[in-house]
C-alpha cells in the first residue's frame, strides 16, 4: 500500500507510491509509449482499464453498455494508483516522523474517444462535457468523509509527467488537504480579514481595469497572466464570479470552456505545441462556500530550458514579463 | 533593471528577470553550448568575465596575476544577472501588488580549472576549497545591509538548469527571504517551541539508530536519503554539530567535503551520472546563531521521467521509498 509521509519541518506531506522493485536505473530510462490502436484509453480497449465509474455515452441504442465503445468521456480508476481506495486511515507515529496509509482515490478522465486530439481542439461543448466530468467526481467523492481535498490536473505531454498521449486528466482525492493548498488558503483568508474583499475579486477588477496582463475576456472569466507568475507564460483562467467551489459554478461552464480552449490555443501557436500541466485550483470540502476562496485554473506550460532548480528551491528566476507574453497571447488570432 | 514581485495571495517573492526582447520561441529552442575552448570559465578566457570578485591562486609567480590563469577557484559576477548589485530597494504598491527593484548579486563560483571534471571527480581538498569560496563569499555579502539572505546552489547538467558545462556553482544573494527558507526557519522554530531541540538534531539522532535511512556517515555529518523526499534519491548531507549558519562550520568543512564527494559519487553510480540540483541551507543573516534551525545541503537528482505537475502543484508523488534508495546507495562501492 502506498503511504503518506510528513516532513517533520515544513508540514509538508508526500506520497510514497512505491511501484514494486524497481531499479533506480528505471526512473533514468524512458518507458516506451504504447502504439496507436494499443492505447487503453482508446474506444475498443475498455477491457485494458479498471471498469469506469463514470461515463457519459447515449442513454440507450449501441453505445449504451458500460466498459463498451459509444461513449464521449470516460473516467475509471488509474491502474497504478497513488494512492488506494480500501483501507483506514490508520495515522501514526515514528519518532520524529508522521505517516498515514496512502487511503484516496486516483482517477483518470478520457476527454474524448479521439486518441489524435488535444483539449484545445476539442469543440466548446466538449471541453464543456469535460467540466461537467470533473463536477460530477467532486460531488460524489466529497461524500466520502475519509477525504479532505481532491486535486484535479492535466499532465499534457511527456516532458510535463503524461505517460499516455490520450488526452485525459487526472484526479487525486487525498484525506489531508496538501500544503500549496493550505498556504492559498490562508494567504487569501489573511487578506480577506485585512481588507474584507476577496484577494482574487481584486485582481479580476484590477487586470480588467489595467489590461496589460489581460489575454481574453468572456461574460463569464478573464484569462490573465499573473503578476508574479512563477514560470513564463504561466497563465490564469479566473471566473469573474466569487465562487468558492469549482461545483457550484455549472452554470457557467459554457463560457469557462471557451475562455479554456481560447487560453489553451493561444498558448499551443505561441509556443509551439509545448507541454504543459494545469491545475484547477478549489477550495477543500470543509471549507466549501467561504467569501474570501476563489476557486480557477491556472495552467503552466513546461518550458524545460527554464524550469531548472526552481522546483526543488522554491525559488523562482522568471526570464519573461508576464505584460510581454500577455502581448504576444492577446496578438494571436486562432 | 530586474524586479522582484510579490504573489498577492501565497506571499511568494519572483524575479522577473526579462531578458530583452527574447521571442516566446527562444523559451523553446535550446541554446548552443559553447565548443570547448570557447568555454568563458576556463582558464585563458578570462576576459570573457566580469573581473573576478574573489580567487585562490598562489600568492607570487607566475599565475598570481588577476583575471589570468593561474588560478585552483575563481568566482566573478554572472554576466546575465537576475539581480543587480547597484541601486536603492525602491519597494512599492501596484494596487494589490507589491514591487520592489531587482537588487542583489549574482555570482558564479567556477570550482576547478578542469572543464571536463565535474564536482565528484575533484580531491576532497579541492571540494574543500569550493566549501571555503561559500563561505568567503557569505561573509563578505552579510555586511551588506541591503541583504537578507544568500542562496548557494549548484545545477550539474542542461536538465538542472546548467547553461555550461565546466564545473561550477551559483550564488544570489537577495534583498527579502525566499518563502521557502522561511518556511523552514519556522517549522524549525515551531518544532524548537513545543520539544525545546533542534528538529535537525532529532533527525541526525534517529537517522543514526534506525540506520535504514543512512546512507553514509562520518565524524563531521551523515549522509541520508530524508524520510519524507519531494524525488527519488534525494538526498541529505545533514552536519552532525548544531551550527545554524554554515560560514560558523568551517572546522568541519574536511568532513563535509568528503561527505560530498561520496553522496555525489554515489549518485552518479546509482543513477548514470544524473543532472542534479543541490542546495545549501542556511540561516538567513538575521537569525544567525539560533539553536533551532541547523545547515545543510539538499541534493535532488533530475530525473525528468517523474518530474511531471508536481513543480506547479507543490504536491510530490514520489515512487522510490527512500529506504529503497538507501540500500542501493549504501551498496555502492567508490
Amino acid at each position: 500500500m502506498p503511504e503518506l509521509r510528513k516532513d517533520p519541518i515544513v508540514n509538508r506531506w508526500v506520497i510514497i507510491a512505491s511501484e514494486r522493485s524497481r531499479r533506480p536505473l528505471d526512473l533514468v530510462e524512458p518507458r516506451e509509449a504504447p502504439r496507436p490502436g494499443l492505447c487503453p484509453f482508446c474506444p475498443g480497449q475498455e477491457d485494458k482499464t479498471p471498469p469506469e465509474i463514470l461515463a457519459y455515452r447515449p442513454h440507450d441504442g449501441p453505445g449504451a453498455r458500460r466498459d463498451a465503445p459509444g461513449w464521449r468521456l470516460r473516467v475509471f480508476p488509474n491502474r497504478y494508483p497513488a494512492l488506494v481506495v480500501e483501507g483506514e486511515l490508520d495515522r501514526h507515529g515514528e519518532g520524529v516522523y508522521d505517516r498515514m496509509n496512502g487511503i484516496g482515490a486516483h482517477e483518470v478522465i478520457v476527454e474524448t474517444p479521439d486518441h489524435g486530439k488535444t483539449l484545445a481542439d476539442l469543440a466548446e461543448p466538449e471541453i464543456e462535457s469535460v467540466l461537467a466530468a470533473y463536477r460530477d467526481r467532486l460531488v460524489d467523492l466529497r461524500r466520502d468523509l475519509r477525504f479532505k481535498y481532491v486535486m484535479i490536473f492535466k499532465n499534457q505531454g511527456v516532458a510535463a509527467g503524461a505517460s499516455l498521449e490520450h488526452p485525459h486528466s487526472q484526479l487525486i482525492a487525498l484525506p489531508v488537504t496538501p500544503k500549496v493548498v493550505s498556504e492559498e488558503i490562508e494567504g487569501a483568508r489573511e487578506y480577506f480579514r485585512f481588507k474584507e474583499r476577496c484577494v482574487f475579486c481584486d485582481i479580476v477588477k484590477q487586470e480588467r481595469r489595467e489590461r496589460t496582463r489581460l489575454v481574453f475576456e468572456n461574460d463569464a472569466c478573464v484569462v490573465v497572466e499573473p503578476y508574479a507568475p512563477k514560470f513564463p507564460f504561466e497563465t490564469w483562467v479566473l471566473p469573474k464570479r466569487h465562487l468558492s467551489a469549482f461545483e457550484n459554478a455549472h452554470h457557467e461552464f459554457g463560457g469557462i470552456a471557451n475562455a479554456l480552449r481560447v487560453a489553451l490555443g493561444k498558448l499551443r501557436r505561441a509556443l509551439d505545441d509545448p507541454p504543459y500541466n494545469y491545475i484547477l485550483h478549489t477550495s477543500p470540502f470543509d471549507q466549501h462556500g467561504n467569501p474570501f476562496y476563489h476557486w480557477h485554473i491556472e495552467i503552466m506550460p513546461t518550458l524545460s530550458r527554464v524550469a531548472g532548480f526552481e522546483w526543488g528551491s522554491g525559488f523562482y528566476i522568471n526570464p519573461t514579463p508576464p505584460e510581454e507574453a500577455a502581448r504576444f497571447l492577446r496578438e494571436i488570432s486562432l
